[in-house]
């Protein structure tokens, strides 16, 4: 058993070794990781299948929730095949590091390339479901870093011999064996959020408390989002129809996904139009609705009432604009104007993300630059804020962070750049050349997509 | 007197009511606040020379080095007109914002843009050049972030005034009165470390123990670097002018910089031939050196023996290798190879700038690759390490982090992105429309650099 330290200090190493290693050999190791989890299934899946019994009695006793036992189980549907699928498919995208994104000439024969490379060593902690230390596995590796995984101490068995045979399959790559290691203790974890010499980024996949947890005990930066509190405003401009749906959508498409809608703005002129026709439909879908004195006095004097009026709506709290439900409850106010719903998110929302349902462009423009969320939406459902709906081909995460990486997170949040420096002179080139008297800087355009050298 | 969670919640609201403010205001407002500069040049100059005279008498007593007395003074050359001259030419750079860097098209009528925009409210630190305050007043304010500045207190009577021009021009644009603050004490500081629900992101600009010490004490993100340990390897096939050429001004053309070069490798292969080249034109450029044994010996057997051999060489201690000199002192040791000169690199270095001497295009590719610092450099000074010099047109900082920014930081590193997602479908965009027996996503390309709304 290696201490913290010495996993770090491994991962390091094996970082700095895998940067001469050709981008196409780590394809090839996910190749290899894929065929030695297929031929280690039956293990892999006996190992779950105990996980899951040590969970029914969890949950049996009352200690653990059928949903986190579900999120367990890795032989669920085609959980199995899709979690393979996955491998291959992060291992054909395209390779992230290595462009070239800023190219001047300083000088004749000096030339200064900005090129993408890999931060370094990630420590990766999540929660329950065993397959995420497959996906990170191959993401690490497909762009270039190094990992340690951290998973539940409920798919301990699972993910030990997830990473045995992630092992095996690196093993027959040339890159380090050491390039991604697993971990089993929290212990473990709090050592190393300690030892940022070693590592280089943080990404906690969980519960809000876990990755406010995390961010308050380390000063490695943290790479994703607590909260998902997000919100739609309905314009006075609104449509009704697309009102309704892009509500229920938000709403009730998967109420505990973060970009799940939790609280619903409504502009004071539709207190009589649109809002009793959206209620209408979010009491029909049985959605528990938490409302302000305005909207809530709106409902009562409907003529007919809407269906659950009496069991499914009453007032809110202050709190309720500060809560991520995911559940069917959603806290509803009306407010006088566009400039006070982006005052009202801008205060309350998780600056994740936000939509306006407004027929008025100006609005829309006014809307999606005053919200200061990662995503702000117009005429679109909140769910749409997903890495793999964005195009990105996968998704690392979703960040609500302002540097690095913001909204849903693919490969291009694993990568940074470094910038290379090449002097062809006959004689090198110095500073002490430049300046009164001397040479003056170029700065010319290179067109390079890929390094010269 | 506001507290500093005053100051940090009217920074954030300056930030937000800001984001609707064209960009174009953003320059005006450079403008004015150049012009309320020049038109209070007088008393800001006066209060300078108090700052100085207070100073003087530290001097005097013993308590602050000549060298920071120095930096305080603003009437010194043609400091006063190139601050000015800086406050334009950062209004004249390409706006950094609202620049669109990925566009698809989700589904008909359904466009997704990733769109450039400011990070939020910057604090940024800094000791002793009151010059300082203007140059990142000029960042921010182009950059469309809200900024709170700290100088340091020998300065205090020059910034003070300062501030007061900067808010004089900002109240002739329609940008908020507390877009740019100033605050006087460490306990406020302190106070605002804490406050990341207003704080984006922590800039220091100082001393190695300022930049630790705020990285120690904050779960904000910090951006920019505590060491400045550059190193230049001499390969194997490195031509002896380049090398003479390359390490003297890496180590003397600024010495105290943070881009100047600490630390000296030789290939073995050149201890009786290069290495005593070198060694001679450092010793005459009266740079100290301090010698692993196998460096030391080459030069003690050389006839006739280098000026200043006795005085100035010395054998080095571990530590050396991982002391930021700042002054002409050197260290210096022997590798056997190009692998051993990364790897001592990659444990020694601050990640900074490190460059190879070389003939070899191969071991420049591999040293490029193989170091893991911001800048890796070919024949080339590590003084060319600089946002200016790279062409940026101005620089925030350096960057020794793996996220965000790396390396000389430009405007590009006070911008991060939002999602704007747009449905001009004649129903609005659901998720619940797509996936099996639904619609497919299409994730078209959309050729477009700014945004259509």
């Amino acid at each position: 058993m290696s201490s913290a330290e010495e996993i770090a200090k491994a991962a390091k190493v094996a970082f700095e070794d895998s940067q001469l290693v050709p981008s196409a050999e780590r394809v090839n190791a996910l190749r290899h990781i894929r065929e030695a989890l297929q031929s280690n299934k039956n293990e892999i899946l006996a190992a779950n299948r105990q996980d899951l019994e040590a969970a029914q009695a969890e949950v049996d006793a009352g200690r653990m929730s059928e949903s986190l036992l579900k999120r367990l189980d890795l032989d669920k549907g085609d959980k199995w095949d899709s979690m393979l699928q996955g491998v291959s498919d992060v291992a054909e995208l395209p390779d992230p590091t290595e462009i070239v994104s800023y190219a001047k000439e300083l000088d004749d024969g000096l030339e200064l390339y900005r090129v993408s490379c890999p931060i370094g060593v990630l420590l990766v902690i999540f929660e329950a479901r065993p397959e995420v230390v497959v996906n990170i596995t191959a993401l690490a590796i497909k762009s270039g870093n190094a990992a340690i995984l951290k998973g539940g101490k409920e798919s301990n068995r699972t993910t030990q011999l997830l990473s045995q045979a992630i092992a095996a399959g690196l093993a027959q790559s040339s890159l380090p064996e050491t390039y991604v290691q697993t971990i089993q203790t929290r212990a473990e974890v709090s050592s190393l959020l300690a030892l940022d010499q070693y590592i280089d980024l943080v990404i906690p996949r969980g519960s809000n408390s876990l990755v406010q947890n995390i961010q308050n005990n380390t000063r490695i930066p943290v790479m994703g989002h607590a909260d998902g509190l997000c919100s739609v405003y309905l314009d006075e401009s609104a449509d009704d129809e697309k009102a309704v749906r892009v509500v229920l959508d938000s709403k009730t498409d998967y109420p505990s996904a973060c970009n799940s809608t939790e609280t619903l703005i409504i502009h004071e002129s539709l207190l009589q139009t649109t809002w009793p026709v959206v209620a209408r439909a979010l009491l029909e879908a049985n959605v528990r609705l938490l409302c302000d004195a305005a909207t809530l006095s709106a409902l009562q004097t409907l003529s007919p009432p809407p269906p659950n009026l009496t069991t499914l709506t009453g007032p809110s709290t202050p709190e309720s604009y500060t809560t991520e439900h995911l559940t069917l409850t959603l806290s509803v106010l009306a407010l006088p104007s566009l400039t006070a719903a982006v005052r009202f998110i801008n205060a309350h929302s998780s600056h994740h993300t936000d939509c306006i349902v407004t027929e008025s462009e100006r609005a829309a423009a006014a809307f999606c630059r005053g919200v200061d969320s990662a995503g702000t939406f117009v005429n679109a459902s909140t769910r749409f804020a997903d890495g793999f709906r964005y195009g990105f081909g996968t998704e690392v995460g979703i960040s609500t962070g302002r540097i690095h990486a913001r909204g849903p997170v693919g490969l291009e949040g694993l990568v940074i750049y470094k910038y290379m420096l090449r002097s062809t002179g006959a004689r090198g080139h110095v500073v002490g050349d430049f300046g009164a008297g001397g040479k003056q800087y170029k700065h010319v355009d290179i067109a390079a997509a890929t390094l010269p050298f």
